[in-house]
């Protein structure tokens, strides 16, 4: 002992000396804290047996040992073969070590676990029915511990196919839409340097299920398809591989005329296809298991098919067959609008694919937007999800907060994921699900998925805040199963990110899921849509009426005048375009649920509504309850500092008081803006702040001072 | 001993836990790392007596606490009084505790360190001519024992007043000319949440001498001056402050009609400047040591005083009247070439501010970039430092790689900042060096100053790769004092970022000098200049041909032709805005230095050099010299693999071997497309890998496999 001390005190004085540690929250859900010892026998481990003879394996086994060494103090012994009780046993269900169990076949990328008797002793298994299930159970394990949840009997596999990311990272670095810093592919260091963030976003990713990503921009450059960029792209997904998650990428339709040399992009046109081909080719050569492509065509200006008026079902079936045999997928997005604004931008994606269902090849899934208009706070679902039976579509979800405050603003988007997806389209009757559209269950597809908009950029904590990182984390696990209860998703993120003392995850638990009404009801109440800023999409502009298109301007959402507010659109065909009985539950105002009221019907101020208020009384009471919200978040956080180290807490605290004086910005800004119409005062408790010449002179990104 | 243990032990578990610390180059050159045991005797320190009072006073205490701690293992113990021989004594020279030494005077921001005797003991004294001068004491000495030099006696004060670092920032976040991810501001965070990298950043700058900081992009948005952003800028100032940074502000001429509803921006116009004095008014209300404004007027399309048919100084005198009251300045800019290009573009600032000189305020200085065009790899001075001997001139220079690599090239860029600084312009005779015009010595000017287009970005190396870090330190030690040798720059700068052994810090010091050298040999060699990749300007473009103005693309610099190639400088009138004996000089061939040779003449393909070849030989040499040099940069680096961490050591590998690879592509495709003209043939063992529309048809930032 004597002679270790001078050695521990070199140590002590190493570990003592840094500056304490400081938590910018890199780590994410990650962190494999030391277990509090009255935890400790539950989740003790005696010994472990996990054989790796793959990149994969190895990847897994390598998370394991982090995990086990970081909440345990020290890993286990690693040993061949169990020989004590309380060991943990990893592997492939087949393979000869777990097979004489006969555990329930876990199916592709699913695993089990469960407690066993292996060699006369009392184990736990974590089985794989393939290497991702492992990897797949491996991070379960871990979740199951971190969060301090029972190591359960658990059998689980993914109910969608893809679970992607999409990047909208453009080649110069930044990212359109993005809030947290700049790309983190960093294109010039590629592909000689893969940057260390890399690493860490496929290991955030596999924990939560996560098994492909798209690279770049749906605004795609046609430069990622030159050889260089492909170089690029090919060291990426040697990175990314041993965690299972495959690379796709974005592509423009005019490449073979911007890179190819060719005079067309006809997807008619031979020299066309042989072009597309042979750069399939090319890519499968760098990246064999590459997956695909993801393409945004004729739409907001990108060039597509219908520049040759050729339609959709032409460009996609084209670039499919040129993947096919390489075992690539086209994910065809739906988000079009190219057609007279006048006709109703919101049913203009409906008019342009349904006449298309039945014409795709097989390897085409649709990707669709959750709303029919553009990721805002709270949208009825998009009918195009219902209505086209023989074409796979996959949910596409936004991660990034575009219009839902960007990077400061807590808002717990599980919630917002779990209400799409458990919404029933009554597509084939009572059931229908988009859960149960999109993961192919419903019409029997054959591809299934959910692509998400990723919120990570190279920032320190990845996503531009803390909470951010929630939003990532619940679209991985509910990608995965659907099913899962928000409340709980958030739970667990908030256990394995903080602390899983109840006193701390009950009550954030419940502020998280609050915060998704609140800023629908400090933004866009009553069914408000689009009256966002123009351009960047930061901050309330409902006077918002310039630009090139009717449909990027605000008043031609909310449409205010003095005889009422709001769209009828029964009349203008938008919900004819929804399945029975909710084509008549929104055409119908007294069957509208108040949260889409103006998003349906144009109303009158004074229309009396059923909480008794007439509706500008319930548009004034709604924005104030968003604020009220929101202090109510502040205070609920400010009572969990003690579960939380200083940094982080100020971070949080700092972003809630942030996005209270931005919520009040929002409901003063509109409630001065829609006074002008409603013929009614404010009540005698309210009245906004300034004039509304004020909120309209704010630069970008800036509020008054409230 | 054994009731310890367990506490031991738990405290050994969290330390082993965790991953080992990823060296990702966040710590700078401020790491404090433990001290070798050999040379532990020469930096003991028994105790330390530091009053603090002041918030200035406590920044440096608190780092002073935080460097002895890491270094030596443990801070010694912080008393009151001198107790025993080997103390540190650290305050204001003036000070009652000091005064008694009777110090010789540190000045202003000045410090004195020696060794001394106080109360009987012998100790060692750090002594400042004020808090600044206390604070950059403690850095001095923390920089001699990081870099195991002797700590020495030391006097030492700022030769230049104004040592600010300019940035090219947004207000969206993105940085123009940035190569380090996105700005550290993270505007909307603002006030309410200040970033955690901003004392990382004001910590870094103090600790090299910076005192001032330019927030955003001198292409100003006028909403920097808003109220909101008003708040914003404060919250960084208050940050700031402690570590004696101020900050300053670029704005935008139009500011009072775009954000002030006036009609007009002219200088003459009452109103304009009422409206200028109401905002200097607000700004000193918020931040009282507010350092004053950077004015990019009527250059590269920005509106200014002549859009109202008023001279610069017209405009500068405006904005510096309205600045006096509160004690700021204005720093106007002399990047100007608004008139025909047809002229010749690197004679115009001189053409348009001389004949103004002596019609400043004194609260102006005139901000002038090295070079007369625009950061090149290597150019002549710019004449007009010379010229404008009744007005004070700051330099500016720019150590974001914007012409030079951008984030990978390792160029250390110490080396040109030195060659500048030591230029004698021949001003006032023999030893009118450009250090002594921007330090106010020769002309005799209240008003000095250095200031660097910064390179910091949100990567979490700060600089978009380690050796960029040198590059950031290196402006600041040489804006301090011109007169460093920028081999030693270099070589404390590695001895504190990697490791003070001389078996390393020799070779890398070397390697930093040559890579100066290198980047002009591989990029532009002979004096060409600008013939970089449109708009990005990365990669090798002399074929550029495009855009709305002739000086804006490559064929207006080299001119080449099967007739020859530069352009006669003579001819131009440029030469004649030198001084003697430089005019004279430059304008002849056979005493114009290699490096100028084709910036100032035009010479035929045969041309014959000094050393015998052609030119076309000498220009085949000098690009094949550069790629050789960077092969010997990696060669060189190689054998550092003990020295460093694994992974700072492999991004730099990885970084040299990009550098490499492009070194190659600027060769190629430089001489490929010289060829053209030259007449001559390759020599036997040489010829660029691709045709020269393979060169012309890579995408942006992406070059050919080599």
């Amino acid at each position: 002992m004597r002679r270790l001390l001078p050695v521990l005190a070199v140590i002590l004085s190493v570990f003592f000396a840094g500056p304490a540690k400081a938590e910018t929250g890199h780590d994410l859900w990650l962190r494999y804290r030391p277990i509090e010892t009255q935890h400790r026998a539950s989740y003790a481990v005696s010994q472990w047996v996990m054989p790796a003879a793959s990149p994969m394996l190895a990847a897994a086994r390598g998370e394991l040992q982090r995990g086990l060494a970081g909440m345990l103090g020290a890993a286990p012994p690693q040993v061949q073969a169990v020989s004590a009780d309380g060991a943990l046993v990893v592997g492939l269900a087949a393979s000869p070590l777990l097979a004489p169990l006969a555990l329930p076949a876990p199916g592709r990328e699913g695993y089990v676990i469960r407690a066993a008797r292996l060699n006369g002793h009392a184990v736990t298994v974590i089985a794989g029915g393939d290497e991702a299930g492992v990897l797949y159970g491996v991070f379960a394990y871990l979740r199951q511990v971190q969060a301090r949840q029972p190591v359960a009997d658990t059998l689980s596999a993914p109910r969608n196919q893809l679970r992607l990311l999409n990047h909208w990272d453009n080649l110069d670095g930044t990212v359109e839409r993005g809030y947290a810093g700049a790309s983190i592919w960093n294109w010039p260091v590629l592909p000689e340097h893969v940057p260390r963030l890399i690493a860490g976003y496929a290991r955030a990713n596999a924990s939560i299920g996560i098994n492909g990503t798209v690279l770049n921009n749906v605004n795609a450059q046609a430069a990622i398809l030159t050889p260089a960029y492909i170089e690029k792209a090919k060291a990426v997904a040697d990175a990314l591989r041993p965690w299972n998650i495959r690379v796709y990428l974005s592509v423009r339709w005019s490449a073979p005329i911007e890179i190819g040399g060719l005079t067309s992009a006809d997807p008619l046109d031979p020299a066309v296809k042989r072009w597309w081909a042979d750069k399939a080719a090319e890519i499968y050569r760098a990246i064999p298991d590459f997956g695909g492509f993801l393409v945004k065509a004729n739409s907001e200006g990108q060039p597509g098919p219908q520049d040759y008026r050729r339609s959709h079902a032409d460009g996609a079936n084209m670039i499919a067959d040129v993947l096919k045999p390489h075992g690539g997928i086209v994910m065809w997005r739906a988000f079009v609008y190219a057609d007279d604004p006048a006709r109703d931008r919101a049913g203009a994606a409906y008019r342009e694919f349904v006449p298309l269902d039945g014409q795709f090849r097989d390897n085409v899934v649709l990707q669709v937007k959750n709303g029919p208009l553009d990721f805002q706070p709270r949208e009825p679902f998009s009918p195009l999800l219902a209505a086209m039976p023989k074409t796979p579509l996959m949910l596409e979800l936004q991660i990034t907060k575009e219009y839902l405050g960007q990077k400061t603003h807590l808002v717990y988007l599980g919630a917002q994921f779990s209400e799409v997806l458990q919404t029933d389209t009554f597509a084939h009757g009572p059931g229908s699900t988009i859960a149960r559209i999109v993961d192919g269950s419903l019409d029997g597809h054959r591809i299934s998925g959910i692509a998400g908009v990723a919120n990570i950029g190279n920032d320190a904590d990845w996503s531009g805040s803390i909470f951010n990182q929630a939003d990532w984390y619940a679209f991985g696990r509910l990608a995965w199963d659907p099913g899962l209860s928000p409340r709980a998703v958030a739970a667990e993120w908030a256990a394995q990110t903080f602390t899983a003392d109840p006193a701390f995850t009950g009550p954030v638990t419940e502020m998280m899921m609050l915060s998704r009404e609140a800023v629908v009801h400090y933004m866009t109440p009553l069914g408000l849509h689009h009256i966002m800023a123009h351009g960047h999409h930061m901050g309330p502009a409902p006077w918002d009426a310039i630009g090139p298109r009717e449909d990027w301007k605000a008043v031609y959402y909310h449409r205010a005048t003095k005889d009422g507010i709001g769209w009828d659109r029964k009349a203008s065909g938008f919900t004819a375009q929804y399945k029975p009985p909710l084509a008549e539950r929104f055409a119908d105002v007294a069957t509208t649920p108040e949260d889409y009221l103006l998003w349906f019907h144009r109303l009158a101020w004074d229309h009396r509504m059923p909480s008794g208020r007439t509706l500008w009384e319930q548009m004034v009471a709604r924005y104030r309850q968003g604020v009220d919200e929101v202090a109510a978040m502040q205070a609920g956080w400010a009572k969990m500092r003690g579960f939380v180290d200083a940094e982080r807490f100020a971070q949080v605290s700092d972003y809630l008081a942030i996005q209270h004086r931005e919520a009040i910005w929002w409901r003063d800004a509109c409630l001065a803006y829609f006074a002008q119409f409603s013929g009614q005062p404010f009540p005698k408790d309210y009245a906004p702040k300034y004039p509304l010449a004020v909120y309209q002179a704010m630069p970008a990104y800036a509020s008054p001072p409230p």
